[in-house]
């Protein structure tokens, strides 16, 4: 069996499946359009080769080193930086044989999924990857990676992109987009504003961090209305940089719509950092609808990605630092928490906002019913976890019924492993087709509808939902 | 492709699609048997002929207008009439061609499943409805109209309707129900009591309404025993009209079990609509005993609707009034709500208490399991935005496994759409048969039992448990 | 068609079909191994004659006789005894006939495949069971446990059980272990503790039980360091009878880590049994700590049970006493119950905890993304009511992809229904054959990796997760 099956991901039954290789066939070239991730424009910006196969698919990529940590494998060997000072292992080969002696510990997950696809598509390789293959793997991807054609703007064209979306913080001098932009590259690589590290009260150097807002605008970020004008100026300075969209990472979905007064009072208690976790939550909450208001002007798309629980284990956050597999996803409420928002803004559909969701049990109680009625509303793709075969499938099956296909906006690959976009959107394409064949075999849908929707989801809803 | 797949909604794979097919004909002629819905009795008493197709299709139903509206279609476009006196479109083939031309936006939605059906089945319209044929079913649904055999009636003998349930409000005189009973009309169409404006003091006009209840049943409203002596009186009168149900559609599932004087005491305090948010809910709690108290001598059947959060957005609320597809659910509890009434009368198998959800979550979790041990606890069938094939099947597969077939109790179409309501029930029928059978070609079930049982799901089990 | 398909939980589609047959054949006649049970060890240690078939299969088995109550049968008349001294009923034909009238309400549930499998396999019993063959089943199954082959010790060999725990209170004399430990018998019954009884205040009995765990160790239970000192010579002991696991059944997940002095305090408020709610689960948390604590030193494998709520109908509690069917589950929360827990140990792998749910929404939310992060976590198969062809299903479709295979533990039968312990391990089977073999024909798992896996999920993970 060659490692990658050709009618991977669709229905079993031979008609639903032939229709199914019907409707891929027709959307499978279709350019990547990549609105939300997290790849590094200083990769497009200086093009050097990516470093080891190591570092490219093992090092930086918490799905796979969050499942062999948790059989055991320490994250040092597998080359994990120590936010202690403490060591980690740095030959890249030898983090390769471990991650070949527990590739199987992937069987049944996206990772793998995505993992074998940019070996057989990006790198060529047939066989399959196990302890017996590593080292040959190891050999010919470090070969490729020195070649001109795997350097990153190269990957760019080959993967078909038609643009691609950076995340970068309010303070970000964005040196790398400019880089880009100054090269004469063609290659579409806008930025996205996600103002975390200023709107969140409890966000590491909070204080510090307002200052460094203050001082890059000119404005005065100890009062509220310099405070939301130094927003206006740096959301500007990014859609300067092709910036179409916000993004906010919340803990919760809560939005609140203070008056003037009462905003410019909550943000004088928590302007020092030093304030309560209600207040914080208050003013994170009361932040999105600010940046909904200036969304009405500015235009930029607000995305709304609530309900992790960060950091869940202190032990490997001192050790380790952030980001390191332990964000679990919460229980969220959406109905109670967007009405805030929703009342002052919804039905205006000149604004876009997006949310996303980890518990999936939102989607067809709340979020469905609320994109299927708020026109200001959309529903962002499966996120994180669930940004996998089955956790697409149940999104659609979830949400089509209530919201239909055109309150979603397409998929999101929401990745830094770069070489995985591909084997991404190429998953979210099949499961969709696969959907949509279910959908035509059992009569709910027509045909030449179903190739309809199928451009729509891949290319069309994207564009128009991100306003690329 | 015909507009209608014969073997819609069925198994893709032959032996199963072969065997439902085989249980859908067994039952597919069986009369519809209607016990909840909203219908209007005054289509019945006066069989006057329906309005032009938009009033018919598209201005009272808010599955259609709700997903038009998130996609920025204005309400007052669709003919949506104000509730602030502005003006709404009123020339019904303007309405339509603006219904045809976001037809599209319904792919994947039951509402398209229904309305082809009821095209091809009650008007006879084969081709595909779009932009292009929009004028020409207009025009062919409106000569229908104006024939004797489209006439309410009429259409109810040729839907093969049974019996039919309104639902309708305790201080209704039943004006309607008296006129069809008087007309020696023989179609079967009986009213159920919904008495919320009487017993949810945060309904419009509380106080007001217990005046009124006070005045049409010669009871003291202001006092307790009054105040129940009049419901005792009211469902008397809805029962010789043919009720063998009331309905209450709360916030939550809360039921409280107090003593005659704390009731007492607490109907005091709510009587005049001025009290605080958990006295109210108190309250309705405390009146789903009350009234299951009263079905063991009245024997209405008690069907519970909790769990939406109504008129979400205040701004539409305000412009267009109630149900205008703005009802949202919320995440429900019945493990802890039902308890009081459960530990009351939950055992007494005299007793037919119907919960619905919203919330999907409590299905396998809290429903089934109740339902699975509580004589007096049936589940209701998929509603709302539940009411849909996908909706249909999770319900099957997250009840039948821990309170089997015989804690159910059929199908409700909860329909004002008149001619959907073949379509619901057929959608029904075929979702069960598809179930059926995918048991049966898995060795869960025998053939023969399947068969048996779809006659159940069908026929038998909703006029047993509604008394009918 | 025969009672038992032969092909029975495979997939429909032939390829899926024939695959999953493949690696089922390559499984079934595997060891049963029986982490996890309600066996009585009396049955091994005397090896009497089972009593007569109603005894056997409707008496205790309250997924039988809960369905069959929640459609009117009184629990007397299927013989339950009456814990209030009322008379039930003790005509083992009677209870039969009964039960055979009834039968039809098990339709679509798992009790009916294990109840037809158990008349198929274990009493060779080819007809249909209804009313009309009731008696020559009753007499047929009589007959044969009157017979050698069909005692307890013949059943476990011919079961092909490798191991089985039951489970024991801490106060327990083990004195049945004992005596099949003298008996000089080969099978292999180990035990396990299960401390609720002096672990949750709120327990009947909560004090008397620790004056007699004090009795029993000779430390001073009256102190929080001779309690714990208490626990461990009780591990200690139920150590040498075989154990490797503690089972622990809490209200919620709910764990502590408070420092010693606190715990002290604590268990100084709680150890008279009359302490307030919080208390005792603050203690019942606190204690999950230190049970884990422990373990570091002991070995025993953690097993964590949440999230039931106990014996919802007080009247049927009054009437019948506990275990009858009323356990309902409820909404449980693991990211922040866990944390204390998993802050403490959750990174060492020298721990194994063992969690549980009755609250599906968790699986792909909560539990997945924990196990697979936390090298302590393991998913416990699904439990209870999910012990079933769908809930298992959802259960691999829900932590798959996130945890993989390699942190779930294979399966438990949690029975006290002796004969259904060969069903119950072969619905497993099939049911996750069925899901590799729908990952191989859909492209997303290789077929020697499959076979690999069945064998996994099979015998090797259970062994490896409960040390056995």
């Amino acid at each position: 069996m060659p490692i990658l099956d050709a009618d991977r991901l669709f229905p079993t039954e031979a008609r639903s499946r032939a229709l199914a290789r019907g409707l891929y066939d027709s959307i499978k070239a279709l350019p990547i359009v990549s609105p939300h991730g997290h790849t590094d424009p200083r990769w497009f910006a200086e093009n050097l080769p990516f470093p080891d196969p190591a570092q490219l698919f093992v090092t930086p990529d918490h799905y796979v080193f969050r499942m062999l940590f948790s059989q055991g494998v320490p994250l040092e060997n597998l080359g994990v930086p120590r936010a202690d000072g403490g060591a980690a292992e740095t030959d890249g080969r030898k983090i390769w044989r471990l991650f070949a002696e527990n590739y199987y510990l992937l069987r049944g997950t996206p990772s793998s999924l995505w993992i074998d696809h940019a070996f057989a598509e990006v790198f060529g390789l047939r066989p399959r990857f196990d302890p017996h293959t590593a080292d040959a793997f190891y050999d010919h991807i470090s070969d490729c990676l020195a070649r001109p054609e795997f350097r990153p703007r190269a990957l760019f064209d080959r993967f078909n992109i038609e643009v691609i979306a950076t995340t970068d913080g309010p303070l970000d001098d964005l040196c790398w987009h400019r880089m880009i932009r100054d090269s004469g590259w063609q290659g579409r690589v806008v930025t996205a504003y996600r103002p975390d590290a200023v709107v969140d009260p409890e966000f590491s150097g909070f204080a510090e961090n307002l200052a460094r807002l203050g001082a890059l605008t000119g404005e005065d970020c100890s009062t509220w209305t310099g405070y939301l004008a130094a927003h206006v100026k740096r959301r500007a300075y990014f859609i300067s940089f092709g910036a179409t969209a916000s993004d906010h990472g919340h803990p919760t979905a809560r939005t609140e719509n203070l008056s003037a007064p009462e905003a410019a009072a909550l943000f004088d208690r928590v302007k020092t950092g030093r304030c309560c976790a209600e207040e914080a939550d208050a003013f994170r909450g009361q932040m999105l609808t600010e940046m909904a208001r200036m969304s009405l002007s500015d235009g930029l798309v607000l995305q709304i990605h609530p309900g992790s629980l960060r950091n869940h284990s202190g032990a490997m956050m001192a050790r380790f630092g952030r980001d390191k597999g332990f964000d679990i996803p919460t229980r969220t409420d959406y109905v109670q928490a967007l009405r805030p928002l929703l009342d002052a803004f919804g039905t205006d559909p000149r604004l876009s906002v997006i949310a996303f969701t980890l518990d999936e049990t939102t989607l067809s109680r709340e979020l469905a019913p609320l994109a299927g009625a708020y026109p200001a509303l959309k529903l962002g793709p499966p996120w994180w976890f669930h940004d996998s075969p089955e956790g697409m499938r149940r999104f659609r099956e979830n949400t089509t019924e209530t919201a239909g296909f055109y309150n979603t906006v397409g998929f999101n690959d929401d990745t830094r492993a770069f070489c995985s976009i591909p084997a991404r959107h190429d998953v979210a394409r099949r499961v969709d087709c696969a959907y949509l064949a279910d959908l035509v075999t059992s009569g709910r849908l027509a045909e030449d509808d179903a190739y309809e929707v199928a451009y729509d989801l891949t290319y069309r809803l994207v564009k128009k939902a991100y306003r690329l």
